[in-house]
C-alpha cells in the first residue's frame, strides 16, 4: 500500500483528487488530503474508501512532518511560498513531490540533495505552466530529430468561457482568479522577433494584439504575456530569432479592456479616499477631466478617441460602469473597485462551462525549405467543479504522480516536464481525458 | 561666538555657505563645514577666516557627535535618510537643526522632545518645498484676515534654463538631478477639482497639460505633480474644492517628452540584456513593432500618431535618438539609457544660467464677489556655482538659520515654514536676494 498526500483541497484540487481516488484501487493507494477546512476535504473525498481526511494548518510544521512521513509522494497545492519548505522536508524524508507551480530558485537549489535522496521534485506540471511545456517540447524534439531547425516559436494560452455559455458582449467571464485578470499584463512585456528585442509597456499592450483562428472554435486574439525571453533557456533554444508567448482572448476583448488600462482603472498601487461613498459613475469620472457640461459617457468616448455609439462603448455600458450605484468598498484601489464591478457581470452561472485554449506555432527550415507547424488544444469544462481549468491543471499533476509511484518516471532531482521520459507518457494518458493537440503542417 | 555646522558640501551647498560666511563677521560666527571630500569643503570656504573644514563620513556617529556638541545650530544637507539620526542627536544635545528636505514621520515624532529641549527642528525650508510654502501661506493668511474664502489653489514650480541660455528646440536643459527628470511623474498624480477627486495615470500625464504666461518671461505649460491632495492638510485647507500642484516646463516640452513615455523609454523597472551593444536607434526600435521595410523614424511617427515632419519629430531627431551610436551601458534600464542620451544634449554649458519659476493661483469669494490672485517668482542663476537652484534652496535655509541664532525665530519643536513668525522675516530678506513674488489681483 502506498500513500499520496495532497496538501490543499481548494478549487483547483477537484479533478486531481478525483483522478487519484479513481486510480487508487487498481494501485492499492491511500489518498490523504490535508486542508485547514475539513469540510471541503470531506466533500472532495465523497466517502471514497481510499480517501483520508486530515485537518492541517500548513504553518504547523510538526503536523506536516508527520503526514509527509507516512506518505510516499506529496502533491502541494499550497500557496507558492510554501512549496520550498515542503520540498525540503520531502527530500529529508526521501519522498517524491509534485507541484503545478513555477519552479523557484530555492527549489532548484535542492537538485543535488534530491538526487542523493533518490527522489524527484517535479514542478510546473499543470496547464500553464505544464501542458504548454509538454506539448511544445514534443513538437520541438520530434522536428529536431528529423533535422529541422527552429526559427520561430509562439505559444499562447487562454482561460475563457465555453462557446455554449458565451452570452455576453465581451465574450468573457471570470473562470479563475478575477484579481489576476484585472492585473494581467502589468509591468513590461518582452519578446524577440527576427533577432530584435521587443518591449511593450503596459499602456500599449492591449493595442498590439494579433489574431488567430482555431479550427471549429472560430476567431481569437492574443497579446504578449510578460517575459517570453526566459523561455529560450527553459526550452534550450537560446539562439532562436523569434519567441513570443501570448494570452488568448476572444476577438474584440482587448480593445475594450484597453479602455480601463488607458483610464488607469486597473491600477493597484494606491487607494482612493472615501471610495465607499463613490458611485461607479464617479469612479469612471475620476479619471476624466473636469468638464461641467459634458456627460461622463461623452467625456470617456472623447478621452479614448472612440465613437460614442461604437461597439466598445456598448461593451462598457453593458458592464454598468456609468450607473449611479455605490461602490461600497472602503479605501479601495482602482483595481479592487474595477474587479468588484466586473464580478457582478462576468461571473459564471451555475450551468456555465469554461474553456482552455492553447496554441503553439513553429517555423522550421531545412535544406532551403520552410514549414510552419501549428498545434492547438481546446478543453471544455464538465461542470462548475470539474472545470477545464481544474482538469487541465490537476490531471497532468495526478498522472505524473501515478507514473512516479508505478516507476514509469524514474529520474531524480528537480525537474519540469520538458524531458521526453516525463512528457510522453503524461501526454499520452491526457488524450484519454480529451486533452489532445491537433497538429497542422504547411509549407511556407 | 556661535558655531553653525553645515553637514554636506555638495552642489546645493554653495549659496548657503556663501550666505553664512558673509554674515559670519557681523554675528561673530564660525561656519564649520563637514564632508567626506575635504577638497570641496576647502573650495567652498575659499580661505574665509571664519570657515572651518572637517573631514567627516556621516556614518561615523562619534565624529558627528563631537561636531554637533561644539555647534549651536546644524544644517543638514545629507541624504534624506540621515536627517532623523542627526535630528535625534541635535535634540539630545540641545542644538537647533535646519533642513531643506521633506519632514518625515520619524522627524515629526521628535516634536515633544525638541520642545522640551528648547530647540527647533525646521524642515522644508528650501525652494520646493520651502519658498512655495512660505509664499503661498503669506497670500492665504493675508486674504483670510481680510475675510476672503479660498475656493481654488494651484501652485506650480519648474527648474528650467534661463532665457539667455535657452538655445535648443526643447527649451530645456538639465539644471538638477537628471535621473529625477527622466523619472518625473511616474506613479499616480492626484488632485481635486470642484470637489471631484481626479487621477491621472503616468501614460496620460504629459497629454493633460495646462498653459500659463509669466509676465516678462513668456509662455509655459505645467502638468500635475504627484499627490496634490496631501497639501490640503499641510496648509490647513482641508475642505477646499480645488487644489492642484504642477511642474512647469516651456511650452511644447510635454508633448515631445510624452513620446518617451508612450514608448516606455522612461521605464526603470527592468534591464535590457546586452544593452551595451545596442545603438540609440536599436533602443528606440525595441519599443516598436517589427516591420522590416519601414525606417525607425516612420515607425515611430506612426506609433505616436504624429506627422513625420512635425516639430515633435524635429525635437526627437535633434536628440540624436535615431543615430547608430553605441549605448555602451551594461544591463541598463530604459530610463538609464535615455538619461545617457539626454545628458549629451541637455547639459548646461559653462556659461549657461538656470532659472526657477514658481507660480501660485488662488480664487477667493466674499459677499458674492470673486477674485483671482496670482503670485509669481522667477529667479535666474548667477553662474554654474550659484545657480538659481542653489540660491533658492540654500539662501532660505541660511536665512532661517540666522534668524534662529539671533532669536528672531523663537518657536521650538518640529516645524515647516507655514507659520507667519517664520515665513515673514525669511521672505522679507529673500527680497534682497532678488527672490520676490509679483502679485496680481483681478475680479472674476
Amino acid at each position: 500500500m502506498k500513500r499520496v498526500l495532497v496538501l490543499g483541497a481548494g478549487l483547483s484540487a477537484s479533478s486531481l483528487i478525483k483522478y487519484l481516488l479513481e486510480n487508487s484501487e487498481k494501485h492499492d493507494w491511500k489518498i490523504a488530503i490535508a486542508d485547514v477546512d475539513l469540510d471541503r476535504v470531506m466533500k472532495k473525498i465523497d466517502k471514497h474508501p481510499n480517501g483520508e481526511a486530515y485537518l492541517l494548518d500548513a504553518a504547523d510544521t510538526d503536523g506536516l512532518d508527520k503526514l509527509i512521513e507516512i506518505s510516499d509522494l506529496v502533491i502541494s497545492l499550497l500557496p507558492a511560498s510554501m512549496h520550498y519548505p515542503v520540498a525540503k522536508r520531502c527530500v529529508d524524508l526521501k519522498k517524491h513531490m509534485v507541484t503545478a507551480s513555477y519552479v523557484s530558485d530555492e527549489m532548484k537549489s535542492l537538485n543535488e540533495e534530491a538526487k542523493a535522496a533518490g527522489v524527484i521534485l517535479l514542478n510546473e506540471i499543470g496547464v500553464d505552466p505544464g501542458i504548454d511545456h509538454m506539448s511544445a517540447m514534443q513538437v520541438m524534439d520530434k522536428m529536431k530529430e528529423k533535422g529541422w531547425e527552429l526559427e520561430f516559436f509562439e505559444s499562447s494560452t487562454g482561460g475563457l468561457v465555453a462557446p455554449e455559455s458565451d452570452n455576453n458582449p465581451w465574450n468573457y467571464k471570470f473562470t479563475w482568479n478575477p484579481r489576476n485578470v484585472v492585473l494581467a499584463g502589468q509591468g513590461i512585456s518582452r519578446f524577440i522577433r527576427n533577432g530584435k528585442l521587443k518591449f511593450i509597456p503596459y499602456h500599449k499592450l492591449f493595442e498590439r494584439v494579433q489574431e488567430m483562428e482555431i479550427p471549429d472554435f472560430g476567431e481569437f486574439e492574443y497579446y504578449a504575456n510578460r517575459d517570453s525571453l526566459k523561455y529560450r533557456k527553459v526550452y534550450n533554444i537560446e539562439g532562436i530569432p523569434t519567441i513570443f508567448r501570448g494570452t488568448i482572448r476572444r476577438k474584440g476583448y482587448c480593445e475594450a479592456w484597453n479602455c480601463f488600462v488607458q483610464l488607469g482603472a486597473t491600477d493597484d498601487s494606491y487607494t482612493i479616499e472615501s471610495s465607499e461613498n463613490m458611485t461607479y459613475r464617479e469612479f469612471i469620472n475620476s479619471f476624466l477631466k473636469f468638464e461641467e457640461d459634458l456627460p461622463v459617457e461623452d467625456k470617456l468616448a472623447a478621452y479614448l478617441n472612440i465613437d460614442r455609439n461604437s461597439e466598445i462603448m456598448k461593451k462598457l455600458e453593458w458592464l454598468g460602469i456609468f450607473e449611479e450605484k455605490a461602490i461600497g468598498l472602503k479605501e479601495a484601489t482602482p483595481a479592487q473597485i474595477l474587479q468588484q464591478i466586473l464580478e457582478t457581470k462576468w461571473s459564471l452561472d451555475p450551468e456555465d462551462k469554461d474553456m482552455i485554449v492553447m496554441r503553439h506555432r513553429f517555423h522550421y527550415k531545412k535544406d532551403g525549405k520552410k514549414k510552419e507547424v501549428t498545434s492547438s488544444m481546446v478543453t471544455i469544462g464538465k461542470d462548475t467543479t470539474h472545470t477545464a481549468m481544474s482538469i487541465t491543471v490537476g490531471v497532468p499533476a495526478a498522472i505524473a504522480a501515478k507514473l512516479i509511484l508505478i516507476e514509469e518516471i524514474t529520474c531524480t532531482g528537480v525537474h519540469i516536464p520538458i524531458r521526453k521520459d516525463i512528457y510522453e507518457p503524461v501526454l499520452k494518458e491526457l488524450e484519454e481525458y480529451g486533452i489532445l493537440f491537433k497538429e497542422i503542417e504547411q509549407d511556407l
